[in-house]
């Protein structure tokens, strides 16, 4: 069967799926999109997903951008590809808008909804990520948040992107950039979060110079829950590299232990064991339980 | 007539000049582009714009992308809209590659040349951007060299349009954001560089945090044989505001008095008649005597 790709309020195949090269998404990367993962046909956390991309598009000025019904389009995307375990891309761009760069207030949009298979892996199966990452810093700095929201996703990713480009030159096994920001401290990843875990005490940069994760943000709170101690901070790349565990969070990765740190062991441990079950049990309430 | 797009080496009509959504200049803004003037059927400084496109390309890990017959296509696109004085349009982007954010050494890149009519304007006629350039500071700052490289013209265009949608909220009339870099230095406005004289040398800031211009360069030239002094360095948007002369360049604009900057006055002055008569030589022997 032909992927179905849901575009401007249709399902389309996929060699269909197209949008004008006066699209503002192709022109100048301005537009928002969202990752997001179904399980069991559910979409884990969607409300928080939401969130975030109204939050983004109203950075972008264009706070009316995202349709009432986008989660029938993802619902419909799921169904039309018979997929219950999924990756979900969902993207809202400003649309055309002859002319100027300066955008009218008047948005009319064009959203885009793609999924493709992803098995859950985890409490039932394997593990999709099952093996932990090998991460090297870079020297790509993270755009700071004066020049470009830290809090907005939007598809102005070339940052990450250089970062990745890095790491071609090196090693082919590298699996993450690590970045920090324009001080020197650690950020994120090019895709991820991080965190580490020194002296019993679960530790992740602090925001301003990182996009705010789904997943950082659950992290956190099943830390708290589980009477794991938690700090946000200004770290610097020796005391992660000197961590007793530490992890990448993102939603397709969910929690994924840092395997060597610029060729240093790290890798994962109790604290990370017990946030991966927590995880695992939070979807299984939120998406097969419901 | 339809407008004619050319994309991916056949010329077609706007209607059909569109892209995969998958495509990375859409999902994420991962691509090159010129923006360049013909007069006269000839595309001004093209050799100049060429060599940007190259760099861009490398920077972002590509260096291969830019088509070898890239000026037959912009020849081929002015011709088949019946354009002799156009605005023109070239993107370069990495294509479609599935799935991974870390690109693959091989490209097929994404041509997209894409061409409107602008009159000259200038010594034959009435210059196209009669009306000088009422300016104000915005917070949004410029994006540091060390997150994207500045001298990168890319579809990342998200900094430039929040600095313009700064404007937005304000009076109406008010036509360029002046970005400072994150030192609080004058940078760029989100789609020009800006000049100005004080003590008879003409300033600009210097390379760093802005997109050193086609026309900033050609602009230094000028002011160079002319025997007009020429300094590059940091300065406060103070430093601008009390200048004798000011004024924006960039292709489309060419060199645009600043009429206000903040509410204080500026304007031109015989520095920038000078420049700018200078220009309007060069457009000349470029374009019309070759």
């Amino acid at each position: 069967m032909t992927r179905q790709y849901h575009v401007d309020g249709d399902l389309v195949d996929r060699s269909e799926a197209t949008v004008s090269v006066d699209d503002r998404g192709f022109r100048y990367g301005d537009g928002a999109f969202e990752t997001c993962r179904a399980y069991g046909g559910a979409v884990f956390l969607w409300e928080r997903h939401l969130e975030r991309l109204e939050r983004t598009c109203e950075t972008l000025g264009m706070a009316t951008a995202v349709p009432d019904d986008l989660r029938d389009r993802i619902d419909a995307t799921l169904t039309a590809n018979g997929l219950d375990d999924a990756y979900v891309r969902v993207s809202i761009t400003r649309g055309m808008q002859p002319g100027k760069l300066t955008p009218k207030k008047a948005v009319d949009p064009t959203v885009v909804v793609y999924a493709k298979p992803l098995p859950r892996g985890g409490i039932e199966g394997e593990p999709v990520w099952e093996a932990p990452a090998v991460v090297e810093t870079v020297e790509t700095r993270r755009i700071p948040d004066s020049a470009l929201p830290a809090d907005a996703k939007t598809h102005n990713y070339l940052n990450g992107i250089l970062a990745r480009i890095e790491l071609r030159e090196r090693d082919g096994s590298i699996d993450e950039s690590l970045m920090c920001d324009t001080d020197g401290h650690v950020a994120e990843g090019a895709t991820s979060n991080v965190f580490f875990v020194s002296e019993g005490t679960l530790r992740t940069p602090r925001r301003g110079s990182l996009l705010p994760g789904i997943t950082r943000e659950t992290v956190l709170e099943l830390a708290d829950r589980a009477d794991v101690p938690i700090e946000t901070g200004r770290y610097s790349v020796e005391e992660l590299r000197n961590a007793e565990e530490a992890f990448l969070t993102n939603t397709t990765w969910e929690i994924r232990p840092i395997e060597r740190l610029d060729g240093a062991a790290i890798g994962g441990g109790p604290v990370t064991d017990r946030l991966r079950s927590a995880y695992d049990e939070l979807v299984e309430r939120c998406c097969y339980r419901a």
